[in-house]
């Protein structure tokens, strides 16, 4: 049994979902992981991480669109607004998704869906720059 | 320490809740497992994974109603309509909630509280056949 | 590898957020926890656990004025209301937030970012105990 510990970094262009599976899939071939958890945990309270569809481009834009009016940017009902209209939304929206994401690996690979991609969902409208823990648990190829 | 990975394959009649406790008490029986970490990763993007009350049924069917409220189907702000009206709520109505779980094991049982059952949540609303994969980590009994 | 569980029992004064991430800190230095995966499961259907903004208290009010919008208690749509008018929207804030989170554990630290809290987030409006159930995997100070 091991583990091992992995940051990615990723920079956002603002407001938006960004998929990272592919460096994620990297990350456990280049490392020879073969069966375990794979667990990913994003360091931010206005980001968060979603498994969604990754083929319609159109499913992010009826997202962001579905998210905007849900929770909508200078609400008179929000106190905090140190940093501009978007930032107790940012928390909001974090609040309504997920932090953290644990996927089974096996065989080498990720227990996605045909349909499922890893994404960091940035909910600031300037570009930030964003740390994501991974962590892996199990067998490698080797051990 | 030993690991373990699972498919659970359940039938869906269309959108609702629908509890597969018993399915994951009998896997963690079945193979001996003792004291670790159980995870739970459902491989679509329009269904989502639920832990809730499994007493009073209206909770479920308020639940439901809550949701087809938040999120209605045939709402012309959505594009991505390829499925029908239910489409891109189904993306919405699971990144709501929670595509994978991970739950303590003790002593062979589960830590879920006395009224927390596992629910899959089908957001579409024709059958579906869904997949959720099971990891397992921890002691056996028998190692 | 080694693997341990422990309670964190929490008790409540009603509705709000009640940061616990001391207690969590404190079980993996007494305990000697490296480098791992945590995990927390909070054990009931009308509290659930959330990493948010530790900082300014006015994240947290906003937070729950959000969340007292989109979910009203007394609400005509539900049906189950045997413990009152916040019983059903305890359920759907539960459902909307999550119920565990899987963090790793790196040189005996929480991979937490700079502003992250761990809450465990009351949805009934009297107090409550609540239990959360801890479980961690890794490598110990001393294995």
């Amino acid at each position: 049994m091991l583990q091992a510990i992995h940051e990615f970094r990723l920079s956002t262009r603002g407001r938006g979902l960004y998929e990272f599976t592919d460096q994620v899939d990297h990350w456990i071939s280049e490392q020879g992981f073969k069966d375990g958890l794979l667990t990913l945990h994003v360091r931010h309270t206005s980001a968060s991480l979603l498994i969604q569809e990754n083929a319609d481009p159109d499913v992010r834009r009826d997202l962001e669109k579905f998210f905007a009016r849900l929770v909508p940017d200078g609400d008179p009902l929000f106190v905090h607004t140190a940093e501009g209209d978007d930032d107790m939304p940012a928390h909001i929206r974090t609040a309504l998704t997920a932090v953290n994401l644990s996927i089974p690996v096996s065989r080498g690979q990720l227990g996605l869906g045909t349909w499922q991609g890893i994404y960091l969902w940035e909910h600031r409208l300037a570009p930030h720059h964003r740390t994501i823990i991974a962590h892996f648990i199990g067998n490698g190829i080797t051990s």
